[in-house]
């Protein structure tokens, strides 16, 4: 909103803020940008972060503070907006459609960016062969791997691989590599069982691209990623690049998994406390799945988180306190069932902080990070985000 | 994205849209309209629409055609949009903190509209004796009540009732009248229950409406809904005006609630399919939680319907086939557990619509509805959607 947007632009603290409103905090973001690439470093990969948690280019700019890098996106919208802020190397993780790959192409003619494509089945193959006469611009395609029966792609021996790989060649398409995503590994819990599937990840993925080479295909890129397995692997042996996304904020989930500290979760919404159930030991405020989406990710995990879990305004986790239920702008705050401790007192006006079980699906609520920095109330700067296909 | 705004202006049928796409079929959408109209014209009470699903000003023309009409809002945001567009009469259901009071008489006094505000302490009271005071307008107030434990307000009975009806008095506000939510009849799903649940809205609304009049309030405001017991209701004696929203568009829970049939459900998202894995009987396509929303609430309903029904691209029913599992961008269709049915085949490309578990939720996802009609492929419309706070 055009009003909503002013009383931002003239918030100095975050006490002057709208609430329901999200906070990023931006230590916490640098760190978590310097411990992956410290990760990906010591592996020898090179790290082509997932954009589609932050969907910013100030965030962007905090990973690449150099020059524009590598990176990974989920819809061509962001494609678009990163092309227009000077990102030349990106990949679309999603498999592609005739439609999206003609956009796709597209947008590399009009820009001059190698944005790859993604998919699995001749089909595609075929459908490329035309956008390419079409659009005059050859695709760079990834063929899709799966390592854990998570959702698309093709497991490392099926015979369909290398029929796929001819297709592409056919098509006049460029084949640049193999893909593979442990999305699995979001339901594990222990470092082992993490170690196990980046290692099964890896695995997978340079089996693939040796059935490739073996049979002429060059397959420069081997590339691999999921926040957890690019946390927990020990060795890329083979591997080119490693991709993940929600690493750069982290969430409950993330530390559900065992990934991430809640001190290293660097995202949150502001919001209001506007009434009470004393009876009950509820404290309703303000933000609901509006603000902080309907993800319950944490519903299948070891502890519970609700909606959220509860911090004063300074950011400091308020202990066992988490968010009950949340209709479209309420939430309830109430303790976590099974602790002894009973309900703070927090009258209406008092303001909180609700951490996310899900990054990627709480920011995609909101237009505009307020960057925050440790307990510090000042707001350092307005970062925009971007939305849609 | 300034791209996708141009390609889906340009585009004059639906084969044309970027997925995935919002759609909003008007037929549908002016039935559901016409019938709640029917119903509180028959009971003898004012229909007070909530615009929290729709937030669309062309959504808004369709309920009150000839000139703006008293609406419910879920935002600042909403009042302020629908403010712009000629609404005068408005009620802000939300609680208030002194923030957001603020900001509404703000509003007021801008405008000239009458934006209505909900508390239930006598903490909410006082605070708008400062408000009044600073902004110079002199608030609406409803006491909010509580007829199932759903959320926030107060039983008819506690005593609470008068001393907060006394303090909005001594505050200096305009006392209205009194405001319920059958927020539990979202989980019943008899007709017998939900009538039931109407009549229990219905008493404690007028119960606390009588005891303010015996105490020298006049309460001219007797205000309920949901969208069950709007539909359920028998007899609204003592009431004034009906709330509701979610009925323009209808939705898989409302269905599952029995207060819609699926063909009545107005809204979908239009959707591409990018892969499959035969294997599993899985078909992959563009629309994941990102479009869809996490919303589950069909989950605990007798019919679970996934993530969405799924229909084929002209709005039939495809039997049986559901989006059994979404990540951000990705949806999975999977034949429903239990049905003897097999896969229909589905190749890359084809395009299919997907209903939604809870309107609202999937509303909020998408920035533009493209208005359609019945089978036709034909785009009649855009309408553009509001968002934030």
């Amino acid at each position: 909103m055009e009003t909503n947007a002013k009383v931002r632009e003239a918030a100095e603290t975050i006490d002057a803020l709208i609430t329901p409103s999200l906070l990023l905090d931006r230590g916490r973001l640098e760190r978590n940008i310097q411990r992956l690439a410290g990760n990906a470093g010591k592996l020898g990969v090179v790290l082509r972060p997932h954009m589609k948690t932050a969907k910013s280019i100030d965030v962007a700019r905090h990973v690449f503070p150099r020059e524009p890098g590598p990176i990974t996106v989920s819809t061509i919208a962001e494609a678009e907006y990163f092309a227009g802020h000077g990102f030349r190397d990106m990949t679309y993780a999603v498999g592609m459609s005739p439609a999206s790959a003609t956009r796709a192409m597209e947008l590399c003619r009009r820009t001059g960016v190698d944005l790859k494509l993604l998919l699995d089945t001749v089909e595609q193959a075929d459908a490329l062969a035309d956008v390419r006469k079409t659009i005059g611009v050859t695709p760079s395609v990834f063929i899709e791997l799966d390592c854990d029966d998570h959702r698309g792609g093709l497991k490392p021996d099926d015979p369909k691989l290398l029929e796929v790989a001819n297709r592409v060649v056919a098509s006049g398409a460029n084949l640049v590599g193999v893909l593979a995503h442990a999305g699995e590994s979001y339901g594990l819990s222990t470092s082992d069982a993490l170690v196990e599937a980046a290692e099964n990840e890896r695995s997978t993925t340079v089996r693939a691209a040796e059935t490739l080479r073996a049979h002429g295909h060059a397959c420069p890129i081997v590339s691999l990623g999921s926040t957890p397995t690019a946390h927990f692997a020990q060795n890329l042996e083979g591997v080119t690049e490693l991709r993940a996304g929600v690493y750069m904020f982290f969430d409950l989930v993330q530390h559900g998994v065992g990934v991430c500290a809640i001190d290293d979760i660097a995202i949150s919404v502001l919001a209001t406390v506007i009434g009470a159930k004393p009876e009950k030991g509820w404290v309703l405020v303000d933000a609901g799945w509006m603000a902080l989406s309907r993800d319950r990710g944490t519903a299948s995990q070891q502890l519970d988180q609700g909606y959220g879990v509860v911090c004063d305004e300074t950011g400091r986790v308020i202990e066992d306190v988490v968010v009950a239920q949340a209709s479209q702008e309420h939430g309830i705050l109430a303790i976590r069932s099974g602790s002894g401790k009973s309900m703070p007192e927090l009258p209406v006006g008092t303001r909180i902080r609700i951490l996310p079980n899900h990054a990627c699906a709480m920011a995609a609520q909101h237009d505009v990070y307020s960057v925050v920095n440790g307990e510090s109330p000042e707001i350092e700067a307005r970062w925009e985000r971007i939305r849609g296909w």
